[in-house]
């Protein structure tokens, strides 16, 4: 497991992946070679996953975010959520407690590209019984950082 | 607005934003100088909000996604996104279509700490009438990857 | 009440309100001030209550429609729907069976000004207890000509 | 798209499709051939779909208004509207976020011929998985006309 | 259609069938042969269905009232309702609005034999997709007692 | 409690109040003042509750039945049952187990005094939270006849 | 039946199994070999089924407990039953009034074993329909202990 | 921790907690002092936490068994949670994901002091907002047995 310098390390990496290590070791007071000697333990570790810029979806003209909750057939639930990774446009799969089996978390342009995802994309896939659509108005917030101290 | 080959720049540095921008001047048929101009204008516009390490949950121990529906006070909504905002581990906020007026996204270390947070600091909150639990036995997928190609 | 050549009439008027008397007496077998007479009639009966264009509301950018069901303090239903009755973009409202009290229906320009309908207008009024909102994705048929025949 | 000009037109011809063109012209500040001119255009562009009057649905016997929601086989979406397309007494066929699939708005002599609509016809259709009916106790407004200033 | 005086008449055989004729007439003005023939004529036009004696289910041991909510294929819906018919217990049965096609009402001896008929009885039935069972805890009223005055 | 032979009396007497005692009697095969002596016992017993006609409801013009499920502050339940007992039209009152506390049975004229009892009758109760009303399109069947054998 | 004595005994007997013989005498002022025969007697008569430990469950690492609702196919409820008895960790079936037929209380290891038994064994059964699912946060009381006195 | 042999031990105990310790052993392949020092170990970890007889509910008039969902207001949670332990009759409190914040098992004599216990002792706890309520028709299984191996 990580310790509280790698969770400090990591906090920064999320704010700025360009911070330079001499920067992150100087708040650690810690040397810019043992910062990246953890950076480096952490990737292999696969706690860092990615390098990666997050987007304004708006900006970019992804305007609308939605959720919809799927009630499945329960042995065929591998199946749909492997076609599920694959649908452009879809976010987040998670498998939810309550009555329904799986909610997803979807990006699209707009109404219309919404609902060709919902109706043509989720409903080829086999074992879908019942699906609910929730229309996010406005997003607030929508961060991967995650809080680690 | 932002042109195809911004687009396919984005894409990349959504996979690595390590990526050399010879690289990406190389596949895009454009000089580095002329991505490294585009990018910069990507970050003025606010289209590249920020470059960050993106960590998987379960190796830091934050195991535990749910998501929660709020029905609110309608007048007193701005003042509860605003706190639900300030919450440590509220990760997403919505203002969604349906019965719910309100679904957050949460990340915790387990169900005690995920309750403390949907009992004890949503409850602190005025105006927030009732809350339904899902939470994510299994993610599947869960990524901040933005198709725009 | 009015008989069958009446309902005739009006189904003609329905379709074009400018179709020529003497082209609906044809029709009908009746002379041209036979059918103005008639017109008359239901004018001052109030069976026809105004005469009309027909907007295609995408064309002038009025591209949301949503329905909203309300559940109210019964006490105050008669304040609310007379509130409802003055907020622009309201189009119907309907006193329901089922869970909710009331069920509207709204036009708007976009989201966000529906949003605000709902969220704002909406909740200026007392005694609204819950709501409930369902987007169209897409509207298929939106008519008010009455089936007569 | 139509100007500030054109939406007042509309807003005068929704109320009475007979306003004279002069009076129409006064209002605006503009000569009758021009209003005529631009009537001509809205017709042309689709803005205006038809000229009609509107009857009030007691006086003519029609005196139910009811929802039903359709929870449906979303391979069967593209049919099911079809069909409901040709149901007589069917005003209104939306794509709708939420539980249900299809909202339809339904108008009847009585309560035995919305039954009929709803269990015979739509029942008909292949691909109907549930519904849910909500019966209007009265309608307080049913208005085609859109707020355009 | 009856007049006011065959509603007194009613109300009176409504509370105790075994009035005398004289007494009703009294009551009304009128003679007890006028009474005797309005009587004659309501149960010759079916007004006046049954005389019976009304029994108190708990002295009989028949002490479980419940409610059945029942969702039908809808092209079965007719062959349902005829079975429910002669079905023991099934002492009231409603096409109804909202989310269940059939509302049934139920009496039984005790939980047991009230489930043999929602399960058993029921279940044999083709074309019914979906229950719920309310279970009355405590009947504070159960007339047949129309109210006509 | 009542033997088998009060149980054939009390089915005789259900379907025809005025079947004279010899003939029951016969069918028994005990003698005419037997069955009275029984009839009088199941009187006093409280087994027997009224004489009365049944009336078909339609005839009478009480069109419309529906029921309405109420949630309720628990506190106040005593006092709302108290006070539906006394308003014209219930026929049924039950407390219920399931989302509803009460569940009751009104009959009336039409959907307006449907609704009247609904809004401003069950409205001026304190204490009532929430109602679903649902409304029997068409009664399939409706009877006070309890099969005891 | 069983008398208060015996109810006293079952009262202290499940309180602790080990209670002397001679300290319950002493409570209740009885002889020892009264209460033995008396314990004999309720053993035999079936009312003492079991004499166990209670484990705490969060000590052996079953940490999670959970409620699933399971709406079935109803001519097939005999045998969903008799093969949820033998899936390991369902402690407790019951035949519910509501909209599900079946809820059953699971005991699991954590959130992965608790699905598979969810999921994989539960869905092996033939004619569940539909399912949903509560999990407990937190254990407040989970006692076996009836109170008779 | 507990060890494999440890488990094994709880399994025979909760089967029978009479199991003499030589049989125990015997089965293990340790010695009967081994056993026991097993045990007594358990019992000071709080493992065991008491050993009991388990009563047949049935025989001893306790024929109902019901759950009752509670929404809370979260502020008063702990509170309602601690008023619920001192009610006789709850065996389970459990606090659950969904759309309620707690779910209690009870059981009772019948459904008058089942009622009795759900209107007048959880009412009259602040903070408790709804309640939906199921009764057991049957208990197909309910057992305090934990399978460990």
């Amino acid at each position: 497991m990580i310790d509280e310098t790698d969770k400090k390390i990591l906090d920064i990496l999320q704010r700025d992946v360009n911070t330079p290590l001499r920067e992150i070791g100087a708040v650690l007071n810690i040397s810019a070679p043992a910062v990246f000697k953890r950076i480096k333990k952490m990737k292999k570790m696969g706690v860092i996953r990615r390098e990666t810029v997050i987007i304004d979806p708006k900006t970019v003209g992804m305007d609308l975010i939605g959720f919809v909750g799927i009630a499945a057939e329960l042995d065929k639930l591998d199946k749909i959520v492997s076609t599920l990774m694959n649908i452009k446009g879809v976010l987040g799969i998670y498998l939810i407690t309550g009555e329904f089996d799986i909610l997803i978390k979807v990006i699209a342009r707009d109404m219309k590209s919404f609902r060709d995802i919902v109706i043509h994309k989720i409903n080829e896939i086999d074992g879908v019984v019942r699906t609910t659509t929730m229309i996010s108005f406005e997003t607030k917030k929508d961060t991967n950082y995650i809080p680690l101290l």
